[in-house]
């Protein structure tokens, strides 16, 4: 499957470990890879205009296919003209299936199900699931809806993002390996049916993501792996049950990065921690997206190097805190994003206390703009093959 | 009393009325009049970045002494290096005395106040007045303050805005006469300790307002403008009760006004409707504010000229109404502000369906331009002489 639209290229391979550089070339521009991809759930990124995403080098963003087939619905969007023009975001986008939301609100979240936090019947939105696709209420207007392959398909299209998934069931952690296999399976038979329904109804600029699944046995991970390989993808992506600690979650994504097709983008769905990305992109990730730079920004938490952090050992620096009311510098002396330009940590702090959301808005600002620039600097270390440097100067020791 | 910082000059006289163009110079620029002044509560206009703020042609905002006052404090803004460096807003910025807030808020607001809402006594902050100044409860810490005119200024001082206020005391409309004239005389008595103070312990630069008090009382209103042009204060408020009705507003405006001195500034303080600025501005107020255009934007309430709503006959359209679903044209075709280059009326109705605080930050940006040309318009017409034509086009005939 070729596109004149999306093309991925490998422009450099590390020598020391299997992170390369590259290029996520789109309808709407290049993502140079290693990249982070900032979550517009609602066709918007929280509080942060298109104006403060560019002006912080935002390369790419996310919409959810779950929320926006809800609220206003794929109608509207298409008859906006897309997505790009909906938002106003003209650079590459990227949406996922809505398989995730119904999923993992279906059965509480992932971290409600380790943690085994049983959630109320009315609460839960997931309804059932057959090979034709699954039945989940609406949170608006408790409707009944049924999520198909084809329907996934037909509302990214309408979107027209410039990178779509195709849809798959992701299991949750505690499921027996026989459940896990057959939802796999299915996931293969619906990645196909996905395919299809792009192929018969797309403008053929879209790139198509095929979700590898199998939880955390490497013989399903293996058998997802192999039909991800077979098939002509545009770009693979590493979902579902990825363990229950994050050294487990390094070693399945590891394995299964390394049994992947070497030529494919690969993007690891749902992690963009500080730690995640340093590891994972040396595994050769190429993309990472994840709400928390924005969501902890809005409760105050701004994203530093840990050399920079006073308070502790970490990335994370909580500005509501009392160490903060009378700090007259900016979150970073190195950063030169609007905020740090322009803001004392001093006068954020009263943003907060005077639950002021602006405050919320400029430490999203800040942590768009230390991503972008982390992400920069990765590809930096990639091309003069300093990475450890690099990975030293972001974490802690 | 001349400083170096402030001062106002008059352009031009309409032949028509009493309007009148002018320039206040102030030491962090000039402000062309007549103008609006939004408001910026809390040491940030809600949402809006200074970005935003300038992008949208903003000549100046206001915070509240009352607010920062409690939160951070004025010892921190001072160390800050004053409200425009804790800002980054480095335009002219007006504060007022922190009267106003600790009169309504204990009375319970105007508004509660002549409907007859009584407030229970825990909400009361208000606690006594005496001659020294007035005694409130902190509503963060519940601790008690005494505000006296001394107090007013060097918090005023140590925020740096370039226009400040006297404190006086705001009575509520139902107020007998004999009260309202004793606080009146009382505002007089503050007014001149304000005087002194700044005189001691200010830079001279910041211009201090004398605000005209008396209520609806025509003989009041003459002793306390008599007050106003006997003594040296670089600009005058109208302030106050005015009245139940907007008639009986605009007709103590305009007695007002028609008394006191017609060389110098005269704000209205917090008045800032469409109607009332057209029709106030003719009575020769230079100056407006109001919290109205960002706050009815964050609840979806978009402003635009009456001739293109095609609702209802109101400068105000409600964005979150269903007609919008699908309206893909911006919130007004005549309007470049951000907000109308690049987006549509539906996009903004999603954000307000999605609970998205994106959308009430766009009608604010759009409210602020919208408010900006107005007045500019207005500038414009008194130079040109067709003040009518102007405030057609705007107002419901």
């Amino acid at each position: 499957m070729t596109h004149s639209g999306f093309r991925f290229e490998i422009i450099k391979k590390s020598t020391s470990c299997n992170a390369r550089l590259g290029i996520v070339h789109t309808p709407h521009g290049d993502v140079k890879t290693p990249a982070i991809i900032f979550c517009g759930t609602k066709a918007n990124v929280k509080g942060v205009t298109i104006n403060h995403l560019q002006q912080e080098n935002t390369q790419i963003i996310l919409s959810n296919t779950y929320h926006l087939l809800l609220q206003p619905g794929p109608e509207i969007i298409k008859k906006a003209g897309g997505l790009h023009k909906f938002t106003g975001w003209n650079g590459p986008m990227f949406t996922d299936s809505g398989g995730y939301q119904i999923f993992s609100l279906g059965y509480g979240g992932v971290d409600a199900e380790i943690k085994g936090v049983k959630l109320p019947k009315s609460k839960k939105s997931l309804l059932k699931i057959t090979e034709e696709g699954a039945f989940f209420r609406s949170y608006i207007n408790g409707k009944r809806i049924l999520l198909t392959p084809e329907l996934s398909i037909q509302t990214q299209i309408a979107l027209g993002a410039d990178i779509i998934v195709c849809l798959d069931e992701c299991t949750p952690y505690h499921t027996n390996k026989m459940l896990v296999s057959n939802s796999m399976v299915r996931s293969k038979r619906w990645a196909l049916r996905c395919k299809d329904e792009l192929e018969r109804s797309g403008n053929g600029k879209q790139g198509l993501i095929n979700v590898v699944q199998g939880g955390i046995h490497e013989d399903l991970r293996l058998e997802s792996s192999a039909f991800a390989n077979e098939n002509d993808f545009d770009g693979l992506a590493i979902g579902g049950s990825l363990g229950k600690t994050v050294d487990e979650m390094y070693s399945i994504v590891k394995m299964t990065k390394g049994i992947l097709n070497d030529n494919k983008y690969v993007h690891l769905l749902g992690i963009g921690g500080i730690k995640d990305i340093f590891t994972c992109f040396k595994y050769g990730i190429d993309t990472f997206d994840c709400v928390s730079p924005t969501r902890i920004a809005r409760h105050g938490i701004a994203l530093v190097k840990v050399k920079e952090n006073k308070i502790k050992n970490s990335n994370n620096v909580n500005i509501t805190s009392a160490p903060f009311i009378e700090d007259f510098s900016p979150i970073s002396n190195d950063c030169d994003c609007y905020t740090c330009r322009n803001f004392t940590k001093a006068y954020i702090h009263h943003l907060f206390k005077a639950k002021e959301i602006l405050g919320g808005q400029l430490i999203s600002f800040h942590n768009i703009r230390f991503l972008n620039k982390m992400m920069e600097d990765i590809r930096n270390s990639i091309e003069s093959d300093n990475i450890d440097a690099v990975e030293k100067e972001y974490c802690a020791e």
